[in-house]
């Protein structure tokens, strides 16, 4: 089969995999359909995180080609989308709700596994690691939506889940990528009353609009937290969600978090440090890392269905597999929001 | 009247100070009945963290005898305990619950206001700070617990809520001060399941063990983190109450939050680092500060008077105002939990 194939910082090139074979009886084989690249690939692909040379990806949407001997709930034919790691969904880890902690898991495209940028994918696990779509004949847009699902619209949703956005909620959103984005359309869709978005670029200042976010910030740094608390009357946020990882993504979040607070974090940290003091008198927590994909899907499926949410809209470049370098480029040089790529 | 003067570290004298009178018409004088030393005054004994030279203490319980003309809910003669901040009551975060972080709000014993140990304490906002205690004639065990309220019983209690304890949380408590003992009970009453007190003095032990604690861990540090991770079959607890402080509590906290977990927090932060990629890798979070210990006190009151909740059993030392420098003493030098000081 045909497969992405990284080969260190800015080296990403298509080449010939082994077709996967069903290896353990709760394999399954995926066709895959729709893959997309993360901003945690760019990491990689700058060469500001370690990757080893082989598959990459971890954001796919396909059919089920194969099964093994005790896989029950999946079949062939399935459309599933795969969160972007595996999970037994036996460990005390899975069954408390934390599938990213899964002690048998693992990442695609990691340690060897096909990445999710290829023809095909073996998933172990596949029970519990894949989600069947309901349905069949999916408009393009919806399938867009469905393939967010695997990462960024899920994980958009930690970063509310993790600062406990309630209804009536004041939010503030920190990152404007396709994360924040997406977190902008969770806080939404959990009844927050006002969404501050934290965004320069027209076309993401649109789209965070578009979402649900109530008012648009482009300043950056100190005077962020300078409007945040003008817009606030001086109070801050009950909820800031920090989409990015960088020491200055956070330092923004904690700067408008109201005493009582929560931060929600989702950026893998980058230089980040926790300004404990000021946790302490004013009383702001700090929650969230990586996303258990795998629990968050189910709540999200349906209103992704349903069109309720759309975010798949995050989505402006497109391309196909021979061409992934091209998303990779568009990416790392902001041209793009988030790149999808057509495979099957 | 009488007070306790800091005169610098290690200098604990008592002296004559003018006799409060109401400055507001919201003021409240209260007569001290009793006060107690609270493990942060230690911090000042010993030079580690500053404090004005003047009146000192926070935890105090008294009767009032006078009030501005503006009180409405307080009367002359009421028994009332107060928490160790005054709040007002009425500004965006008091009216959120965080009184601790009241905009019009301090401590008692800091910036000229009277310290909780001496005779008399003038009380800002006496509507909103002070909380009074039904019934008259308490007994001295009522007394003493009641006494808690006004700091450590709320504090543990902080940290049981920041740390997010469930009926059946298996849950760890590292410190075993004062607030420590307190956050056993506070996790008990919260109807954990398991609760693991870290503790390796006996009257410790055996305290915790009274309030709570079904299983007392002697080691510390990265042994003590072993000895958890043993108890829960390599799991983990899914909170962590950190009520010291120090850089090593926090790592033991951290070191025994199994993936999802919260660490509660309510030791003054010294030189505490925080690990922001365990926390991301396994969505370990961290939550708590200088507890709302006016917002806390309505719901423990009714258990305290009842009886189902004895927290006056950390004190195991008294003393009289004329010599409280000893009741500072006995604790620098662990001699003792916790000291009482009567007063009126």
């Amino acid at each position: 089969m045909r497969a992405a194939i990284y080969g260190g910082p800015r080296s990403i090139q298509v080449g010939d995999r082994p077709d996967p074979v069903i290896e353990a009886p709760t394999d399954a084989i995926v066709r895959v359909v729709l893959a997309s690249v993360c901003g945690s690939d760019l990491w990689y692909y700058r060469g500001e995180s370690p990757h080893a040379p082989g598959p990459i990806g971890h954001e796919f949407l396909g059919v089920v080609d194969q099964v093994g001997d005790e896989v029950r709930r999946i079949a062939e034919g399935d459309l599933v989308v795969a969160p972007f790691k595996y999970s037994d969904g036996t460990c005390s880890h899975c069954r408390a709700g934390w599938t990213s902690s899964c002690v048998a898991g693992g990442a695609f495209g990691t340690d060897g596994f096909d990445g999710g940028q290829g023809e095909a994918v073996r998933v172990p696990f596949a029970d519990a690691t894949l989600v069947v779509i309901p349905g069949s004949d999916h408009l393009d847009e919806a399938m867009r939506s469905l393939l967010t699902l695997s990462d960024v619209m899920a994980t958009g949703h930690h970063a509310a889940v993790s600062a406990a956005v309630r209804p009536g909620s004041v939010v503030a959103v920190v990152g404007d990528g396709a994360v924040g984005l997406c977190a902008v359309i969770a806080a939404a869709r959990m009844g927050a009353g006002r969404i501050i978005a934290l965004s320069r670029h027209p076309p993401r200042q649109a789209l965070a609009e578009a979402f649900g976010a109530t008012d648009i910030l482009a300043e950056r740094g100190d005077t962020a937290i300078e409007a945040v608390m003008e817009l606030t009357d001086g109070v801050g946020v009950d909820a800031a969600l920090e989409c990015v990882g960088t020491a200055e993504a956070m330092a923004t979040a904690f700067g408008v978090a109201r005493p009582g607070a929560m931060v929600g974090f989702v950026g893998v940290p980058h230089g980040v440090e926790v300004p404990i003091g000021a946790m302490f008198s004013r009383n702001v927590g700090l929650r969230g890392g990586s996303a258990p994909v795998r629990t968050h899907i189910p709540e999200l499926l349906d209103d992704v269905l349903e069109g309720r949410i759309q975010p798949g809209r995050v989505f402006d470049f497109e391309t196909d597999l021979e061409h992934i370098a091209e998303a990779y480029a568009a990416m790392d040089e902001r041209r793009t929001i988030k790149s999808l790529v057509r495979i099957g």
